[in-house]
């Protein structure tokens, strides 16, 4: 065990506060991991104030982890002191079911992935995130940062990228497909850069024209704000595929109504609350709302390759630990551009 | 301009009375079609009682027509006289829009697809559907009925069949899946004939086990109960492929949950109010809610030849016109083994 500094959220919706957590032994499997930084996503805040349902306390957020080996375990085979490594959303699962198996990990039908923070691993300790000095990982569920990407703007992929990443893959978007992103956030920007590395002709749908600038520099073809019923008009069929970042309840029927045939809204937000949605605007058009939730360890190995070899990282803006909660408030005002990221060494 | 026989809605939410239409001259590229036979579809009740919203009368119901061929206009090249054939849901449409050349007239973005009935054609004229006596429409619109394939039992193959075809088809129902079809009425007795003859394992989900014996004898595999909650845990994760035939408003989240990861649910029904939806149910398991709605000329033609060489007609109740009133009032009590089909000989 190796006690490590941490910042935690002590109680439901309390701010956070340094403390220290304790990190197991190295076991066989096993990568001791020195965080160097820790991007802050959305889902950190509706957890830390179970905005999602009861959640475990005290808990140390964090699920977007950029680091370094420092130790590895005597069985661990793809790892070594000193290479640069991430870990996302998930540290364990079944790793015998069919997802498990086809390498869809995040949809673990056994016992359930494993979430790097709020959960309880198979010892039924609870698990401890990134917000933190050091943590320890089975190299399963670690994957390689490649030279050439930043950790610092690497971080972010580790959620972020591969949510958007996943679902752009899925539904096709590549040269000859018109794509929107809707939200110009943490996702949603990821989304735009991505999007246009993969060649298709990419959209932002955003509440304003506020960040358009950004956007088209991020690699966006067009620019449109929702809050302008004209760009509903406009935009009338005009997309194969909208990934929507939006955790806000949305009119998903005027949303809709921007596909073309047969098209697909695929959701990566999150809402608290249900969603009032007519069937019609499905039918008419044999249309397809989606959902989709991260992606698998191989696949967020392969997003970290393509944003190398794209030069893609995350637009952050590095913090102490000690502004964790000012940038919370920051976060849920959208007054980030466009990921915050600790650097851990402030811890 | 020919006057003839037909069943007629004179007002919204009046009964069928019996009157007379007139058809248009036999033009360059149409096709005069003696109808044999009408089938009763829940659509039709639906609009000639406004559900869908504001319909135009006097309406002449009907889109499930066969019949044959009793004159061709001189440009005709597909049809002669005597040929056995059959009209769906649409006598039209722009014929020049991405959809109508992808063969998907059905979701024509021109002028959009002329309804069988209850539409205006593009002179302007309404159009008048298969509670007559013959009917007058361009052979692009027309399709051929397979020898071997009976009259009665294949005009509901017309809407109820392609229906449930086309997603099954789109969706991969086939050898080594296993698909659930919700709803043992006029299209779900048609989904399990098409998905069992497709290769599929296939399910029932109805609200009683009342059909169950009729479901098994028409392919299905399985047969459960909605009412009977053991059903939701019995069959959580189970599907590949869902295909609701469901007016009603569904609980979606729970029949989202009977998916496999990454399944789909297909929507051919059409309740008439907006439904409640979490999108949890979809995010958890990267699933997909998506309509579909009938399907394309060669689809359509496809599905019939299908039918043909699987020996699968529509189970049918016979009536004669003068029975249209009361099968109304059945259909909507579900209680009709499985389709109305008017022998338009009694009209």
């Amino acid at each position: 065990m190796t006690t490590v500094a941490a910042y935690a959220v002590p109680a439901a919706k309390a701010p956070l506060e340094r403390t220290t957590v304790e990190r197991r032994a190295v076991g066989e499997h096993d990568v001791l991991i020195d965080i160097k930084f820790a991007g802050i996503c959305h889902s950190d805040i509706h957890q830390a104030r179970e905005g999602w349902g009861e959640a475990i306390f005290p808990m140390v957020p964090g699920h977007e982890i950029a680091g370094v080996v420092s130790e590895v375990g005597p069985g661990v085979t793809r790892y070594r002191v000193g290479d640069r490594v991430g870990v996302g959303c998930m540290v364990d699962s079944c790793r015998t079911c069919e997802n498990c198996e086809a390498g869809r990990e995040q949809y673990c039908t056994g016992s359930g992935m494993v979430g790097t923070y709020n959960a309880l691993d198979k010892n039924g300790e609870p698990t401890y995130g990134g917000y933190s000095e050091k943590i320890v990982v089975d190299e399963e569920y670690v994957v390689r940062i490649p030279d050439g990407l930043a950790l610092d703007v690497a971080a972010p992929l580790l959620c972020a990228g591969i949510t958007l990443y996943s679902p752009l893959k899925r539904w096709g978007a590549g040269p000859g497909k018109k794509v929107a992103v809707l939200g110009m956030g943490g996702l949603g920007h990821m989304g735009v850069k991505i999007a246009h590395a993969l060649g298709a002709e990419v959209t932002v749908l955003s509440q304003s024209l506020r960040k358009k600038d950004d956007g088209l520099k991020l690699g966006a073809d067009h620019y449109h704000a929702t809050s302008d019923p004209k760009t509903f008009e406009e935009l009338r069929g005009t997309f194969d595929l909208i990934v929507s970042t939006v955790s806000a309840p949305l009119d998903f029927g005027a949303y809709l109504s921007l596909l073309k045939t047969e098209g697909t809204l695929a959701n990566v937000g999150a809402p608290e609350e249900p969603v009032a949605l007519n069937l019609f605007s499905l039918l008419g058009g044999g249309k397809t709302l989606a959902g989709s939730m991260i992606g698998g360890i191989a696949e967020t190995q392969e997003m970290l390759d393509f944003c190398a070899a794209h030069g893609i990282g995350a637009e952050i803006e590095l913090i102490g630990a000690a502004e964790i909660n000012e940038a919370y408030e920051r976060v849920l005002n959208s007054d980030v551009r466009y990921r915050f990221v600790i650097d851990t060494a402030t811890i």
